[in-house]
Parts: structure tokens; sequence; C-alpha cells
């Protein structure tokens, strides 16, 4: 399986998902700011990778003699939506605090929250199983595959666990513009694991739901809200209004790291605009005229009242109150 | 405003549409067979212009010499969706048949059916104004603009008459991949006649909706069965049950050309599938596997309920019933 983040003799490399899947190299991060570069600019992407990432980033921004302070608000500040990020960054400050500051204490803990996010995608895969019926349609959008997390992936851990598990599924890709991560990483990650897949662009999925070729829909996510509201891809709200008219479910897999229990709903995750350059260009190829007005969000929200059920390592769950109890338990 | 036929000294002119907005050239056409491949090609594409170019197709096949029934098939099966192609070919053969093979007088019919599209465009335009308020946002799909018709376009006509009239809009123009209708042409054209425009990516629309962003929507059509189901550009579909859920009218702008009364509805409409590259490449750019399988319709049908109104040259009606009482007034 694809490797997107590797930690390796204190260097840590990130396999360059802006030139994936037609070239397969690695950059190399030996700093604080080397890290913080590569997830603004996109060289890792994806909630759980990112927080994986940045945990590497603050070891590598310690054995710099950085302030812990410095390298969690540098690591912080370079993308808002996806909330593993900080959640990963509060799990190492608080590993550099419990050891009075021993780096080696706090790399240990950045490589378990690696290995840890690898085994709850393995998790989620299983719990998966639950919803997945051998020779079911499914409709992914954006990637929430091995290379959005450590590894293995949530939504295509789902996908992955069915098949190891011997059910015959299939697979509609959304290509996902403006980034084309379906297009480019998850058709790429089915296509080596053998998983049988179907490529499509952003505007066919409901006429594919209305000839009843989609079963059901998961997808990762960014943030989920106390109440469920869950931050996703762009493009995740409106398959979410077309799975609920075509009366299809749409589900969310996703670690707990993903759930943001400090704000109560979905207006209040901050919402990433990006560069305009990503819609009128495919790569450096224009597309469009070149100064065009373009409105770029890089995430939607979906209200909880549209997702069937989210996907968690601990269980397949209606709403977030459940999984408060399940974990209180 | 841009010219994309241009009929001069028997020779026909097609303004290039594959590499708009970025180059402005032309292909001449001096053979049927070279008009069958324009349009087979997407040299040329939207229903009126498609018509309208088949109409000088069949008077270049008779100055070659052909028989009219090869030229007519020739034409025919170039692409099957648009019904006005069949439409303006029925039209240019009753005309060989009525003037005993006349050429001049089939070229004058080939020239009066051209200037008669944009005549009826004016007139769609202005009947659109019906529905159109000051301050309005309007969101469009693919591009029935000028380069869809003979000139000054069916959904952008509407949107010419509402600047014409003083009105202020802005219009939301969805990319519209595979081919990029949305992004190369429409914007495009907006651009140049100084519309307020923002370009979107396939999956923004239902996010923009969501925050009450869209009032309405227009957008053309291919072919429009009895009962008021339309084939328009893949994508529509999702548009119109997006549109119904978040209480946005949405409605059609096509010449009466593009009813095909011999057809009771939607499930009768071919849609054509085209080639796989179109959404493994942008232009020649490779972006996803090579190998990988796509699923490519170029048209959708929204079902008749779905659609609020239709726009034409007689006024706007709310169905194809109303329409066929009118004409037969």
């Amino acid at each position: 399986m694809v490797e997107p983040i590797i930690w390796e003799n204190g260097v840590l490399k990130l396999l360059d998902q802006r030139i994936l899947p037609h070239e397969k190299r690695y950059v190399e991060c030996n700093t604080a700011e080397n890290v913080a570069n590569a997830i603004k600019d996109m060289v890792v992407r994806g909630a759980p990778a990112i927080g994986v990432t940045a945990a590497f980033g603050v070891v590598l921004g310690l054995k710099e003699g950085k302030n812990i302070d410095e390298i969690y608000s540098l690591l912080l500040n370079t993308r808002p939506t996806a909330v593993n990020l900080k959640w990963a960054l509060d799990k190492m400050k608080a590993a550099y605090e419990y050891a009075e500051g021993n780096i080696d204490f706090v790399e240990e803990s950045a490589v378990k929250l690696f290995e840890r996010d690898i085994e709850y995608n393995r998790m989620i895969g299983k719990s998966g199983l639950q919803v997945i019926k051998d020779g079911d349609n499914i409709l992914t959008h954006c990637n929430a595959g091995a290379l959005a997390t450590a590894g293995y992936g949530t939504a295509l851990g789902v996908l992955r666990a069915a098949k190891e598990a011997g059910l015959n599924i299939h697979v509609y890709v959304d290509e996902t513009r403006p980034y084309l991560q379906g297009a480019r990483l998850t058709a790429f990650e089915l296509m080596e694991e053998g998983i049988s897949c179907t490529l499509i662009c952003d505007n066919m999925p409901g006429f594919l739901m209305k000839q009843k070729k989609i079963d059901k829909i998961i997808v990762g996510a960014d943030r989920i809200a106390k109440n469920g509201d869950t931050a996703n891809k762009i493009g995740t709200y409106q398959l979410a209004v077309l799975a609920y008219f075509h009366d299809i479910p749409l589900y969310i897999a996703a670690p707990i790291s993903t759930f943001d229990f400090s704000i109560e709903c979905g207006d209040d995750i901050v919402i990433e605009h990006r560069n305009p350059d990503e819609v009128r260009k495919v790569g450096d190829k224009l597309i469009a005229p070149e100064n065009v007005n373009v409105y770029n969000p890089a995430f939607d929200v979906t209200p909880a009242n549209l997702i069937s059920g989210f996907i968690t390592e601990f269980g397949v769950f209606n709403s977030v109150d459940e999984i408060l109890n399940k974990i209180n338990d």
C-alpha cells in the first residue's frame, strides 16, 4: 500500500500528492517551517494525514531549538478547517509538557500517533462492514484514503475492509475539482488495490442516482460539530441533498479525532477559501479567462439531518450523542 | 459579439470552440464531410448552432453533387441528442424538394435559418425579462450563449437582454466538466459582454444555494419531449434537484425547434456517451490513471416537474401543453 508519510532517521518524507498519480516523489522536511509549508501547499492533505504530519513537525521544531508555543502556532495556522490538526498539536504539546521538554519522548508520541491512526483506520474499516452489502455500488468523493491518513484510509478504509472480507463492490469516484483528489488519488488507490471503480465528473452523480446505480455514499470528514454537522470537501453537501432526494444513505467515515466537541454546530466551522487559480487552472494549464472572478471554498458543511451514520473506530453511530454515550460508558 | 458561424463565398467558417478562449481560430469547411466531422469533434456545439451548421452542410454537400438523402444521413448521424439537428435537416430537405433541387434556393433557406435563429434568440431574451429581477443572482450551466447558436444565445440571450434593459444581475457559471464549456465559453462571453460573473466548479452550486446566493437558474436545452422532460448538458438534472430542495426556480431557455413533439417523454431521448479520454484528460493533459474506467454521458434528462418554466420566442410557459395551445391558436 502507498505510504504518504515516512518518518526516518529524524527526517519527515511526504509523498508529493500534487503530482500523483503520474509521478511518485517524496518531499523531505527537516524543519517545522518545511512542514508548515507542505501542509499549506497541499503536498500532504486529508484531515488525519495533516494531524500526523503536524505531530512530526513539532518534533522537528523542537530539534531546531524552537519554542513549543511558536511551533504550535506556526503549524496550527496552516489550514483552518480540519480539526485533527489542532487535536494532534494539543497531544504533542501535552506530551512535551508531561515529559518536561524531553524530545525523545515527544518523538515517540508522534510515532505512536502515526501508528494509532493506521490502527484506528483498520477499526473504522471493520465497523464499516456493518453497512456494506455484497454487490453494492458505492459513491465516494475526494480522497479519504491511505493518502489522506497515516495509511489505509477512512472512507477508503471501509472499501478496503469490504474487499478483504471478500465482498464484491463497485466504487464510483467523483473527480473532485478543483484539486482532482478523486481522479488523481482515489482512482489511483482503488486501482492499486484491485477494487473495481469508475471515474465520473462532479456533475454526474445525480444522474447516476436517478438511474438507481448508486446504493450508498461513503465520504470522510474534516471536522464534525457536536450536533453532527460535518465539514468535508466542497461538494459533499450537494451529494447529501441528492442522496436525500433519491433515498440513498450517506455515511461519514472518520476517527473520533475528527469530532470537535467544543463547537455546537456547523455554523461555527471556519471554511477555508483557496487561491482562485486552482479553479482557473488544471495544474498549470489555464482553462478559463485568466482574470475571471472565482469562488473557491475548499469545504462545505453538511447538516446532521442529511447524514445516515458516522462510521468510527468504535462502531457505526446515528448521532454524535450516541458516540458520546459510548465514549463515556 | 462573437461570431461562431460565418457563411462567406460558399465556405462555412466555424470558430473552433475546442481552443477558446485562449485562441480564436476558424475551421473552414468546404464539404458536407468537413461539416459532419466538425460537429462530431465539437468544433461547434450547442443544439441551435449544430442545427444551423448542418443546414450549411447540406448546401455544401449539394454543391459537391452528393445525393440529398446521403447528405441528410451523414449529417444526422453526427450527434444523437440535440433535436435541432434533425429539425434543420428536415427544413433543408423540404426546401430542396420544394425547389426541385435548386441549390441557390436551398442556400437562401440555410441563410434564412441562420438569421432566424438570431432573431428568435433575441425574442427569447425579451421573453426572459419576465422572470428576471434587478439584483438577481443567476446560475447557468454549460454554454447556451452566442457560441451555442447562430448568435446572441438562449439562456445567455436572456442575460444579455437583462443587461440591455439596464438590469443589474450577477451570474454564477458552472465550469461544466468534462468539456469545460462554462469555464471556457460562458465566462468568456459574459466578460466580453461586461456582465458580472463568477466561475465555480460543478460541486459548488449546492453550497451556494444553501447560503441563499442563487435566486434562479437558467439553462438551455438539447431536446424537450412532449411532456416537458428536458435533455440538456450533464449536470442539469442534479441542479434541478438541488433547486427543488432549496426552493429556487429553474428555467429552460430554448427555441421551439428544440421541442420534439414526436416523443412522449424523456425516456425516449437518446443520451450520447462520449470518449472516456474527455474525463481522463483536460485538453491533452492526463489528470487520472490513464486506463481508469470512465462513465461519460454528455447529457441527462430533467423531468418536467422539476422545471419552473420554458422561456421561448413566443413567451414563457409553464408547460409544453401551454406552448402547443399558443402555437395552434
